[in-house]
Order: C-alpha cells, then structure tokens, then sequence
C-alpha cells in the first residue's frame, strides 16, 4: 500500500465524485485516502449512497487545505464552479497536484470565464499553469505535470468528434453548428424543479440556449486546432434519461469526402487511443452503447446532395465526461498505462 | 356566465390545482373564479405552466378569505397537510363550500391525525363535518353537503379494490395485505432528492413502509364497511414513471369463490357507477389504461390453490386520486350529473 | 345522430388510429360508423386496448370498399406506407371522401416517391388530387375538397417552425439544418429490436441518417414557399420517451433580427390559428408542454455572435403530427370550426 | 492462457449471455473460447451489439456438441425454457460440465415442469443431477460437481429474502405472500408488445397471476428448507426499468421479533457471505442500488401492530438473477475464490 499514491476527492457526495470512488477503488496503483464533502462531513459516505454498502464505508472529511497535504500526494477536485478558483490555488500552493473537474480553469481567459460563468475567475498565473486535459489530443501536454483541468462533458463529445475533422481539413470551421444532448445527471446531485422527475420524465427540452458556459472552451479548442479563430452554434438540451451525451454536429465539406473518408481520418488520427471507437458506414453511435465505461463513439453521414457531413459522438457524461477521463489524465500524468482501472465494458442493456 | 358556479383553487401551482383548471375548463356548470398560490401570487399561472399559454393565462391570487367570500361559491383546497386545518375553518364559517384535497379532515379521530400526520388537528366539529368523499361508495352522503373532504390516492384505488369484497363477506378482513405503487406526481410539485430524476429513473424503491399517513384512512374506512375494527398491512411504493397507482391485494378467502365470482359481486356493487370497470377473468389492469383519466380499473384471480385472492386496483393518482374525484364529488354534491367534465378516455399509449 | 358525419377510420388499431377515436369521440360533428383494421377483424377493439373499455367497443371491420361507400361518408386511411396507394384510388372512385394519414399521396413526384419510400407510387391522378393539409398554411386550398394528405409528424413541426422566416426572407433557406427528436410512438405498433424497451430506455440514437422519408415532403413544401428550390440537411433522432417531437432548426440570418423580431412575424403569420403558440424571447417549448394535444410551441434564439438563428418547434407526433392535424383537416374541409373537437389542454405533468 | 478453464457460452446474443461476456472478460481464470448462437452463428457478436466493439469481437458459432467437447471445458446455457432440455444431457454425456440457466433443470418433479412450463421435461436422471445453485444457501453441495442449475431471477432474490426467517422460525410458513417487481430484461431480447416502449413506458402491470413458472421453483426451495410443504401467493409484475427485481414479501410473525432480530439473524445466516447485504433498521434497499452488481440487499419492517413483517430484497436480475450468480457458482465448484471476477461497485446513479 505504501507505494501507491494517496488521493483525495473533494466533492465525494456529488455523481462525479461517487464514480471517481467507483473506478479509483479497482485502480492498482492508487489509494483513495480522503473523501471530502464540505457539506456532510462527520458521516459515512454510504450513509447517502447505499449502493456503497460495504464496498466503501469512509468517512467523509471536511475541507482542510493543510490536512490534505500532509496526508495525500493528488487532490481531485469534483466541485460546483465557483468554488475551485479559491480552493484549487491554494492546494497548488500546499504543493499537492490537482485534477480538477469544476469548469474554473478550463477557459485561458479570465474575462471570458467572468462572461460566461458569472463568477470571478482565478488569478492568471494559475489559470496559465492549468494544462487542459483532452486526454485523446492533449495527452502529450499532460505527461509529468501537476496540475490538469479536465474537460466539460459536452465539449469531451463535441471536441473528439470535431478535431479530426478539422485537423485534416475536410469540413469549413466557420460552418460548424453542433446540437447535443445529455441525461439528467449532468446537472449534478443538487435538487430543483429542472431535475425533478415528474417534469423531465417524457420530456425533451433545450435551456441555456447560446448561453452555455462550454461554448467558449470548445470554440478555444477549435481555435487552437484550426489555427484561426474558430466560432460555433451550440444547443443543450436534455434527454429523459439519467446518463449519456450525444453531439449532433454539422459541417460544410471541404470537399468530395464519403463516410469512408472521414472514417479512416479518424482513425489515423486516434491511432492506438483505447477509448476511441469509430463506427462503419452506414451505423451510427447510440449512447447506451457507452453507458458507465469510458468510450467515446463517433459516427459520420457524409452527404454528396446537401454538401455536408453530419457527425455523431456518444460518451457517457460521467465517465468520458467527467470521472473516467478525469482518471485516464491521472494515468497519463504519472506515466501509468492510459486505461489503466478504466477497462471496463460498456454496460448493456 | 353568471348562473355557473364560480370556484376558486388553492395551490393552483401543485399538480393537483393544475389537474383541476385542466378539467374543470371544459365543466359546463363551473367558472374558474380565481387561481390562488400563496408562494407565487401576482403572475400568470403560465409563467410556471407554459404548457397553460393561451389556454388560462389568469394572474394568481394570495390567500383572501374575505375575498373568496365576496366572489366565490366554492373552494377546492389543494393544499400541504397542516395547512388546511387552519385556512378551511375560516372558509366554511365564511359560508363557503369547501371540498379539501389535502388529508386534514379524513381521519375523524384528531389523535390519530396527529400520531399519523405529525401535524395539530383541526377541531373536533370540522373532523365531523367533513364528509369523506369516495365517491362510488359514499356518494349518497355526500349529495347536498357543504364540506367534502376527498380521499387520499392510494385509499382510493385499495378501498374501491376491497370494499366490496368485504361488504359481501367473500374475504376475511384480517387477512387484509396491500402491496401499492406510485408514480412520482403523488408527492408533488416539491423538489428533495426524492423527487430527483437520476435518483428515481431505473429505479424501484418503497418509503414509509408501516408509517404512511394512508393506512389509518383505508382501516377507518374498511372498518365502517365490516362493522368491526379492521387492521392492514399496507406498504407504499415508489415506480418510475409520473402518474399511476397500483394497489395489488391479497385476502384469505371466506370460500370457494372463482374470479367470475369477484367479477360479478364487484359488478353488481358498482351498477351504474360510470368510472368502474371490472376487468375480465384472466386480464389484469395495468396504469396505463387508465392515465390522464378518472378511471378506476379492478382485476382478480382467486386461487384455491392457495385460498387467497389477489385483487388489482389502478387509477390516474392525480386525477381519480385527487383532482378528478373532487370533481366527481363536486357533481355529486351539487345534485349533477356524475360524470360532467369528466368523461374523457384515457391517453393510449 | 343522423345528421352527424359518418366516418370509418382503417387501421384502427394502429396509435394513429386509437388517437382518432379518443378524439373524435367527442366530436359534435361526426360518428364513428366503422373501425376497420385487415388483421384482427371481428373481435372488439377493446379486447387489444384495453383503455377503451367501456368507452369503445366497437367490433372490428375488414375492409371492405363497398360496404364503406354504402355506410359512411368519409374514410381516415392510418395504413402503413404502400397500403394507401392501392387503397386509397378505390375508396375515392366509390364517391367517399379521404382523409390520408400514410404519407403515400404528400410527394407530387412519384420517382421521389419510390425513391425515398421504395414502393410502387400511386397513379399521378391521385398524387395531384390529393391536398396536402398542413392546416395552419394550406388551411384555405383545403376548404372543400374530398381528399387530404396529412402532414408527416417530422414535416408538421419542421414546417410550421420554418415556413415564417423564409416566407418573410429573415433567413436564407439555402442554410437550413434539422435535428429533429422523437419519441418511439412515431414508428408505430409493430414490434421490432427498435422499439423493446430495454433497447430505447436509457438510450439516444439516431437512425435513417440523410435517407428518411420526410426530406423530400419537407423540401417540397420549402420550395413552394422560398419560390424556389430548398435542399435541407435533417436529421431523425430516437428520444426515450414515447410521445413528442422537437425539432431543432438552424439557419444563416438574413439581417440583424433579435428574438423579437421573430416573435412578431411568427405571431403575425399564424394569426387567428388556434393551435399555434410562439414563446416569449428567452423561453423555449419542451415536448411535455403539448402533450397529447394538437399544439405547436415555436420559440428562437437569434444570436448576434453567430449570425445564425436557432427555432425550436414541439408537437405531439400521434396528435398534432398524425390524428389531431387530420381531424383540423377535416373540420376545415366541412367548413367546421377549425378547433372543433380539438380544444384539450396538454396533460401535464 | 493455457491453464485457463475454457469455457462456450451458449444463447451469446440474449442478455444473460451478453452480461456472462461483460463479467467473464476480467475473470482471472476464464477464457471465453466460443460465444454460441443457433440463430446468428457466423457474424461477430459486435455486429449485434455494438458496445462490444473493440472490446468482443468473436464470430458467433452454431451449436455443435462434438466440437465444444474437443475444444472447451465448461459450458453455460443461456437458453429459453424447453431448449437445454434436449441440449444439456448431450453436452453432460460429451463429459462437459454444464451451468444451465435456463429454468428446465430447477425442479426436481418432472411432471411439476410440465404443469408449469408446458414442455416436456428432462429425463429424471438429469434432473436428480443437476444441483441448483443458490450460491449462498446451497454453496457447499455445489462445490466440486460438474451441472448446476442456476436459479430463476424472482425466486433468487425471494429465497435469499425469506430463508434465514424460516430457518430461524421467526415466521409462519404458510403465511407467505410474495409480491415481485421485475425491469423489462427479465423478458428477454424478443420483440413483442409485451416489451413495446410505447407499451411499457408510464405503466405497471401484472402479468401470469398466479401461474408464474417460479412458483413451484420457489416452493420446493422452502419446503426444503422448512422441512415441510411451503405454498406461496406470488405475483410477477411488470416496471418501467430495464434492470432490477424488487421482492416485497409478507408473512406472520412467530413471536415478538423487531427488525433488529431479523438484522441479527440474516447477519448471522449469511456471515462471510460477500454478496448480501443487510440494511439498518428503518432503511429498506432499492433497486438502483445494486444495479448492474451482483449484490443482493435485504431490509425489514417487522410490525407489532399487525403481527406481520415485511422483508425487501432487491438484485439485478440480468447480474445477480443470471450470469453474476453463474459466475459465482462457477467460483464455487472450481473451487476459486467466490467472488472472482464479480467485485464490481453498483453503477450509481
């Protein structure tokens, strides 16, 4: 036990932490030492997730900056936006290395994240530092560093079904419109009429139209990737369903390209990646086809009438979402085989 | 316009209010005078409802009884326990007609309300006022009186399951077991973790099992219809779905008695009564078959096997469990047509 | 009675069909003379639904083209899609009139016809006979005539969620993009892999990508409006849930034009039509909000940043999308108020 | 790879051999030498279940005793009632060791199968051999034998819900009432209406009342436990989920017992057990919580009231009430340990 690195989790209560503690439990080379929960601490954590009855009977720990680094070597922090841009320099500064899963360092610039998050950002230096942890296109990147802020579930899906695409030229970037759609559990544990049953159970719906806070983190990617300031039309909306995200994406073809085309780009592209899975023509992504593992599918329709292609990613919220890549940049950066602890099947039905 | 009767509804916003502006719009004898929600007063009931838009757009009013008084004939109280115990006495002393939807004045015994309710009862003289409205059974009660009180949901579907059954002497009383179910609408518009969609969806899961505030309801009931005291075992259970209750009961039978047997007591106890249907032997009842309606379908099988019968009730919870038989028991009341504004098929599928 | 309409609706046992009779049951106008299905003839259509009991129970007919022309005046086709081109020619030649619910009479073109739907087309008489009842802007050309086609569920709301905006030239039809959702209720009652439950719940998926059957009634209609010839790229899309449609629309704006703007050309252009409904700016319509009703809700998001508007329309597919939109079909062909038999408020939650 | 058990899967393309492959993959002792389906042989088993890309992707073999004989050690049928009837002897006689899931090896009384599942039973020799694997209950007599017969879904979670209470004789025996709730899986990959998602979705519903194959399984299982004749009430139900089994049982109280002498007595009964887990008094176990494990967990409601205790125990049918039990059996008569393979936290939410 004594090699393994020692992790907290801050936000143990919340769906990301609760699957970070259902994956890191199988994880050879990691120990979960705190669970943190700045709202329940002092009770066990199976005491508000039974399914973890006898599995993981921790007691949840408060917040405590100095705690924390005397006891752990890496600190993952699942929390609402907001709150990391004060915690996470401070656990940086405690010299503990970070995973952090809140939005608060994703965005490069500062006025951005005050636009669209509504809340203050961190200080610059700590926003430079943060490497975004795209694990499939920024893997290199994240290798050997301390500190690594892990992408939002909607950009995971929309961002590894575009960059290819980009990448290789085949589609317009200034033609990009993307519409996607997630389950329920991507508004997270914290109850209000939007996650209540009885209004979402046989209900489709879109909210934070061209308002949502992953607009500008995937438009940030794509601008990098592309070279040139890239803007997109992006739509939430969401499913009657509890997990999963599927981006529907739109683009205007380059050229005469066919569904065989772009499947062998991406697959070039993600060459030797374990979590990518490009589908044959013909067949497209579903999101159950994912649930609770941490695979990305991505599926095309080139279409020769209308000049466009249409491009389908599935991942599970969760998991590639949240949790799952969360761990593969954990592997990445300390060297670990990339799925390690995450080469779980699909569940299904 | 002016000889309808003009009601007003406390807790319009809750899904029972809205059940009743749903049917009570299409009522030939009723003006809905007032729609009143003391949390959201001074918008339009729309604004919550959209799905209201054009269709009842009227503002909300606060609690006035001095107002109600002055505009309206009767109340419909759709209100939490505890709150109807204070604001319906002052409704019925202003000389206003009240059919209460919450469970403050079924029970006629103040200690069993409190033990079973946790609230203060109402006084003694408003307990025996109150006349319980389940409206197959009591119909002839309630005809001409000033002050319903509407039957709990899961009373509904177990009483009109097991009543006749018990007034015909087929079944042992003592033997009494129901096994019931719920769609999440039955506990409100309220959001808790309870209500939450990723804790509900693929989920099946019982709550206050032995202490749900219905079980003293179904033994006064059961025990006015045996002449003796009856005592049942009684368990709640939550479905993933929005509406439907099924209450599935089991009894020791008194003889040899066949499903035809069941089917034609049931049938001759219900002559008449347009929102019973008595299943065929060998077909069994299901909640979708009555949703979005004021029905109440009952099955059987009698074992002899295992001397027991096993009776199915379903209806809609909203609608035959609070908003449809309060108007149900409005006609009734005011000497109408039974079934006025109520006769609308279920929606399939 | 014997001044009421006579109709016979084929494919009774169909979602099309039950829907036709939850609603027409209640129509003033007209009496349901015969329920016809070709595969289960001669037992009661409430042996296989059993919601109808008591409310339906009409035995089921086969067809019979003589036995219709003699008995009823006007006959709902609800046929699966190569059964109304031979079917349907017949009942016409007998003198009766026709309300089409397949889409085997909605495209002018019969090589589109065989194309998109790989059957035989009808005879080109008949194609041109038939007038395609989208009520809300082909409400006069209907007035009547003897033959309807009724829109496609995916047409209905794409149409009515577009059709303003080129009409006014505030977008430019060469841009548009659909992604359009829909509940399982679309494919119809037959049993497949694509609609078991354990399959669907839980799950997104799309299917028919750039091949399905309502491109081309879509852009027939977009042509017809723009002047000109419209090519659209759409996308179908399976929702775990089993009424409703939401169609997503994207498209290029013609000029600087705020959600205002839209809003009031909507409201002009769909002034006095009963069933349309066009959101505040900022508020968007969800697929519960018309549940089980014949409303359309069509909000916007023009975005500055973008240049691009987003139009979100919502029906219910077995009500607005097949038997509701034929009913408002038929009132108008009659002359008859045009909400007749129609005016339900959603079932909500 | 070489000291491997091998084993053939046979019914690879239904859901209990699909969830056989999701487990068996990681087992450390397994190698899965040939996924079986007699109706899709020759295709990879990732055509027809996609989420197994990359991860699966055998070709499907027909069903051929002489060559599973040369190449595997084990096999485990998944197959429908009637068919292993014929096949398992076959293999047993080829001197395979066999796990058959179906339910024709579970009684002992061939002509008790015949009255409950209407096909010919197994010759007697192979019923008297066939050890039926409750693991936690019969766990020592399936140690070291080559044929089990793994248990039904329902009477799996309802054995290891009432046998410590019969054993300990802290309920009447003959006061058994058994009603069950079962997800959509348990039905199978086969399309009827009966697994339609317009049929299942928003209802619940009974189904073979009183005439469930599992009754007798579950009567000859207490009977032996009791030491005398057991007759059950029992009642199969239908929820909208896909996985999941929820069995509320009733039964007479034989003295004064809480429910901290039921927690008692079932820590007792089944100390060491890795795989039941026993609620705290005045906490009861939902579905959601063992999903997708093989965790059974139990809770109580003794009632001094009535006299009567209400027990609920929950499993994943697909895991716990299929292939996760198969698995474990399979540890048990190899001799591994017992939870090889199948240590696996709930996926939650």
């Amino acid at each position: 036990m004594k090699n393994k690195l020692k992790v907290a989790i801050v936000g143990s209560t919340g769906y990301g932490g609760v699957e970070l503690i259902r994956f890191l439990q199988h994880h050879p080379n990691v120990e979960i030492a705190s669970v943190i929960s700045s709202s329940t601490s002092g009770v066990s954590i199976a005491e508000g997730f039974p399914h973890l009855n006898t599995i993981m009977e921790q007691t949840l720990d408060g917040i405590d900056v100095a705690h924390m680094a005397a006891n752990v070597d890496l600190v993952f922090t699942a929390t609402p936006s907001g709150v990391s841009t004060q915690l996470v320099p401070q656990l940086i500064d405690a010299g503990l290395k970070v995973i952090d899963l809140s939005g608060d360092f994703r965005l490069k610039d500062g006025a951005a994240y005050e636009k669209w998050y509504k809340h203050t950002p961190a200080e610059d230096q700590y926003l430079e530092q943060a490497v975004y942890g795209l694990s499939e296109v920024y893997g290199e990147q994240v290798q050997g560093v301390d500190f690594i802020s892990n992408p939002g579930c909607y950009p995971t899906a929309t961002l590894l079904g575009l960059i290819p695409a980009i990448a290789s030229g085949m589609i317009d970037p200034a033609s990009i419109i993307i519409d996607a759609k997630s389950g329920v559990s991507g508004a997270g544990r914290g109850t209000s009429l939007a996650s209540h049953y009885a209004e979402i159970n046989e209900n489709f719906k879109a909210y934070k139209v061209n308002k949502h806070q992953h607009i500008p983190e995937i438009e940030q990617v794509l601008t990098d990737i592309a070279g040139h300031k890239v803007t997109v039309t992006f739509t939430a909306q969401l499913v009657p369903m509890t997990r999963g995200i599927m981006s529907t994406m739109y683009a205007t073809l380059n050229g005469n390209y066919t569904d065989q085309d772009f499947i062998d780009a991406y697959n070039q592209y993600y060459e030797g990646k374990p979590f990518i899975r490009i589908r044959q023509a013909g067949s497209w992504p579903a999101t159950k086809e994912v649930f609770a593992s941490n695979y990305c599918d991505i599926g095309f329709s080139a279409d020769s009438r209308t000049g466009r292609v249409t491009i389908f990613a599935v991942i599970d919220n969760v998991v590639k979402g949240a949790a799952g890549q969360a761990i593969q940049n954990l592997n990445l950066m300390m060297g670990w085989e990339e799925a390690t602890g995450l080469q779980f099947s699909p569940v299904y039905p």
